[in-house]
């Protein structure tokens, strides 16, 4: 195993310097004010997006190295977007350069899960009003078990992907540009208060984010052509307590957006997985990805009928949240997660303050009432979590082998990805 | 003080008789199913409502003994249903026996603050599905610091009351109706996961209720001829956080109505207070008040530019909710109360904790994430309180000298009626 051995910790002006920078990233992510501003087509508002390209969770990855319920995801896709009508087809497209397999996160979209981004889905705008820097993130799939970005592609998923482009995708937009923009960092605030960490439990945040939303909805359906649009949506809104899981991931990722390249700051700016790895990128460091095994299991519930060898990795990349702070950052404002990913309130209050201890600061607006309002923890630094051995919180849904999701949990990140950077920080500043 | 002498510990045989019936009030109270089934003008649905008749709160008082806000509160009564012109004739009207001021506890009320319910206020109608026992409460008048139900009768307080009247009201009524009823355990379940203990705290509730009704709202919207009026309705409801307060409130009153009256129950079926004095009665007892000192603070949290001194009782029924296990009984549910009403997370779990020393059981569906989703502490055993020492945790919105709200906090209920209870249970049954 990789030991800081001591030439970074002995250079103190050194480390003056990148607490100066990180203190730079800190204002920067604590400022940023991320706003939806519209819900429209992928291919019409993601730069660079094409027809032909496929983004999905994780760092750059070859083809053949895409597996199980990531690489059927991909697939499904390809075949979705009318690109292929087979999966042999699907895959020989792939290969052949035809269809372009690339990251979300090089165009700027996080993924849930395995993450499939294609042209015609509808995506969430998300604007940093401080910044103006975007980011996008696809629809919630509903609660159906079985969704293409668990793994699963089938005449269900695919009714109900039309269904969200062709009915809600712009339903939603237009009640969004009727509001004018919906600033997402006062949701994500009461939800706090209201038993979410924003990324396993978004209950409360999507209640607020529907309230927000109603008299716009209103607006709408006085048009008089929208009644039963408006009563699907409603429907499909309210069914379900993870809608704004997308809303919190975009805007964390909108948010986070403004500390790439800061020179010389340690504080990580993405965390992703994908089926095969784990993966970080640092503020000072740019678009450099490091690399580790897949996250370690800590605890989790999984729902009836399975067990944990039925547990298989499809790529995510909320974990953009924890990078920001939240889910398993802020695990002590959300104690009835006990019943959805396991623990007890006491391994959440203790995993939320072992996050304080790798993490550069506190949120100056997040606020965790349990800890008496303590601001959330806030900015990863490499530096930290190298000497303390102690790795990021993450809060994420588990799915299955078979495709699916299984359940949810909490797990810890690798530790390598973060050695890696920090050797890498020290060989190019030092 | 008085003191348990022994003679009804030494009833062991009696004292089993006590548990068998305290099993039974349990029963009924845990499966009670409070359902919101209309909302009505007191006179049209409150058996025994005359037009010249004032409900308030607190056990029967005589007039000369209203005093401050409760006084003045009662005087806006009179005023507003147009049976006086001004306080002096009021006063008059009401010592003559032109005017009847009476407990709203008698009319299967349950008052707010001050707790004014006049002919011709909306009140909801709250039935309890197994028992058909119903519950009435007045409509929350806004976040307004100036309310009746705070000591003050304005022009400003009387166009709100009338907007309640003419607007509110009616437009509830009918979307409420609509839905063919609105079950209220699960909203309450739901908010106990969300930071609310439905006393001073319906942040999660009202979104929840407000959710539940949308469709309706938007089915009635669609009739065209409301569009005005569901704007203001939805700028009403979603202004404030405390509309589902009073909701909250009937359905205790109207599940813990079921224990009133059975025999040998050492259960408390309800609390109030007045201006003057706290008071209960316990189930095993009928209707028999049982008095005491009012509330004792333990902390509490004003708003700027108030001190301890400028605080004045006005009565209160809303400690129903803690007969009921919530409010007070659940503070360990809702740790952002801090902000509102002082205390620490810590104080709050104390205090939680010792609520189980004087209760008779655990809710069998209202739970708390932080206890490892143990039941609320339910049926306030007066035994337990006499025996302990221990008196229920009150939260309570605190009113003003002046007239209107001023902040809130969490008090101790006096021991006398509880010991005066046991007295009365022992002088009856042994």
């Amino acid at each position: 195993m990789y030991k800081n051995e001591g030439n970074l910790a002995t250079e103190s002006n050194f480390n003056t310097e990148i607490d100066f920078a990180n203190e730079q990233a800190l204002e920067m992510i604590c400022s940023a004010n991320p706003i939806l501003i519209d819900v429209q087509r992928a291919i019409d508002v993601v730069p660079g997006m094409t027809k032909n390209t496929i983004l999905t969770s994780g760092p750059p990855t070859k083809w053949e190295d895409y597996t199980g319920g990531q690489r059927s995801a991909i697939i499904g896709g390809v075949i979705h977007e009318g690109l292929a009508d087979s999966p042999t087809s699907a895959a020989a497209a792939i290969r052949s350069g035809e269809v372009l397999v690339l990251p979300c996160q090089d165009f700027d979209c996080v993924g849930s899960l395995a993450g499939i981004h294609t042209a015609s889905m509808p995506v969430l705008v998300v604007e940093d009003e401080q910044s103006g820097s975007r980011a996008y993130c696809s629809l919630f799939e509903g609660k159906a078990p079985s969704r293409l970005n668990y793994g699963v592609y089938n005449n269900e998923v695919r009714e109900n992907l039309i269904f969200l482009e062709q009915t809600i995708g712009p339903l939603l937009g237009e009640a969004v540009r009727l509001s004018g923009g919906i600033e997402l960092r006062p949701i994500i605030r009461r939800a706090l208060n209201m038993g979410d960490e924003l990324h396993s439990r978004n209950t409360a945040a999507t209640l607020l984010f529907t309230r927000e939303l109603f008299p716009y909805l209103l607006a709408v359906d006085r048009s008089g052509e929208n009644k039963k649009i408006i009563d699907e949506f409603l429907d499909y809104i309210l069914s379900g307590d993870y809608f704004f899981l997308r809303a919190s991931m975009a805007a964390a990722k909108a948010s986070m957006a403004r500390v790439k390249n800061i020179a010389k700051s340690t504080i990580v700016s993405t965390m992703v997985f994908s089926c095969k790895e784990f993966a970080i990128q640092v503020a000072g460091l740019g678009d450099k990805w490091f690399r580790g095994p897949l996250p370690h299991m800590e605890s989790c519930h999984l729902f009836e009928g399975f067990s944990k060898s039925d547990i298989e990795f499809m790529g995510g990349e909320s974990i953009i949240l924890e990078t920001y702070g939240l889910g398993g950052f802020s695990q002590a404002a959300a104690f009835p997660l006990q019943a959805y990913q396991g623990g007890t309130p006491e391994s959440m209050i203790e995993k939320n303050l072992r996050m304080y201890d790798i993490s550069a600061s506190e949120h100056t607006y997040y606020k965790i009432p349990f800890l008496e309002f303590r601001g959330t923890p806030i900015g990863i630094d490499i530096r930290k979590v190298v000497e303390s051995e102690i790795t990021p919180t993450l809060d994420i849904g588990v799915a299955g082998k078979g495709g699916g999701q299984i359940g949810a949990g909490s797990f810890s990140a690798p530790i390598e990805p973060f050695q890696k950077a920090l050797q890498a920080f020290q060989d190019n500043f030092l």
